[in-house]
């Protein structure tokens, strides 16, 4: 078996007993080092496997040597294992793997085993900006054309969502957050209620309310979720809210 | 304190640890008595209050009236609390509540602890379908006109976005999945991958595959949650898996 485990935001109150049994029942657990580095002393004896950023694919096909082997494996994911996370990889890859391999069956045998992705555990700490229909997009464009990322954002504001924006910045794209605002003001008012987290589930997480058009100059740094409200959300306190109509 | 509390999809295992410590050290656990039925023994000493359905604002008034005596409170949602569930509500009568009662401070006492929402949940069961940028949207009209429902699908689809859909079917509304299947074909390839999951983590889980043209004239009920892939999905054995991109 082979367990594709979200890990939530990195602290273990915050992992389902079913990941934390998971990766104790695991002989080896492969991740990025990072996520590696956030498991508790609960899992010190198990053999850790790692590959470095951008090599996804290397780790993925890792899992399937270990599980060759007659390993139990679980690889691990920050978050929600199948949000932006090695789910999909893995079931992409395991296909090829059973191709290449005749009499293996590796499709069947993984497992995913879902965590809290930052959608939930951001909007945990910002007050309830996801309590209507909402879009979670990311404006990494690594993988994804920065066209497509833009065709979302105006659907997202075309649709009135509430919106959870992942990746909003890095290094090398300390403009995209100011840029997927100003997409979001052709159609939504620049006083649109909206907020941000920053290490959700970590040490010295924080959390500000503010108005679309202060998020547009707002550098924020690739530890932040961002969210951005609907039209019909407030901040109430220092909370930002998002009904879902009951008190119509 | 005021705890609202994400449950996960019902049973102990898929809740967090935090979820659970805060269930422990709450005096009374306050919900919807279905989910206070999922609840296991680990509870059977708590004081457990109610309201029938459709009266959540009593429920969460509830809530203040029994912080106001002093006491430790649980509010428990399916899911997660802050995704359809009782969380923008609970701050927006916790407003109120202060309002009418000088001295009071029910808003800043409240405190959110997420849970794994069906959206996570359910992808995890049918492979990897939200893998890329997505949408929640419900098609519960009680709470929301129709039309607005329309045009969040019409946007998802103008996105190309992976699609979860909540509430897809009610006794008084059987045919809105097949109503929201014609709306989303206006724009995507009646091919398009979907699938369904039943019941998910509890007793009898199923879940299936299948075309989006087949998902129009497949009658599914109010346990079931529905995924509807974007145009780079695809069905790989029995799984709907949307890729992130690493595979190029």
């Amino acid at each position: 078996m082979i367990t594709v485990v979200g890990m939530g935001p990195g602290k273990e109150a915050m992992m389902t007993e079913e990941a934390l049994a998971a990766l104790d029942r695991a002989d080896v657990i492969i991740g990025y080092t990072v996520y590696l580095e956030l498991l508790g002393d609960r899992f010190a004896g198990k053999e850790y496997l790692s590959t470095p950023m951008k090599q996804e694919v290397e780790r993925c096909r890792m899992c399937f040597e270990q599980a060759a082997m007659g390993k139990e494996v679980a690889m691990i994911c920050s978050g929600d294992a199948g949000i932006y996370g090695m789910a999909s990889l893995m079931f992409e890859l395991g296909e090829e793997y059973d191709a290449e391999h005749p009499g293996a069956s590796m499709l069947t045998d993984i497992c995913v085993i879902p965590g809290i992705t930052a959608a939930s555990s951001g909007a945990a700490v910002l007050g309830a900006p996801l309590n209507h229909d909402f879009c979670v997009i990311s404006l990494s464009d690594l993988l994804t054309p920065w066209e497509l990322i833009e065709k979302r954002l105006r659907a997202a504001a075309d649709g009135d969502f509430a919106i959870a924006i992942y990746n909003p910045s890095s290094r090398k794209r300390h403009d995209y957050l100011q840029k997927a605002c100003d997409i979001l003001m052709e159609k939504a008012d620049p006083e649109r209620a909206c907020g941000y987290v920053r290490n959700i589930g970590r040490d010295g997480t924080e959390s500000h309310v503010c108005t679309l058009a202060e998020l547009r100059d707002t550098q924020v740094d690739m530890f932040t979720t961002v969210f951005v409200g609907n039209s019909q959300s407030r901040i109430i306190g220092d909370r930002l809210v998002t009904p879902r109509g009951y008190k119509k």
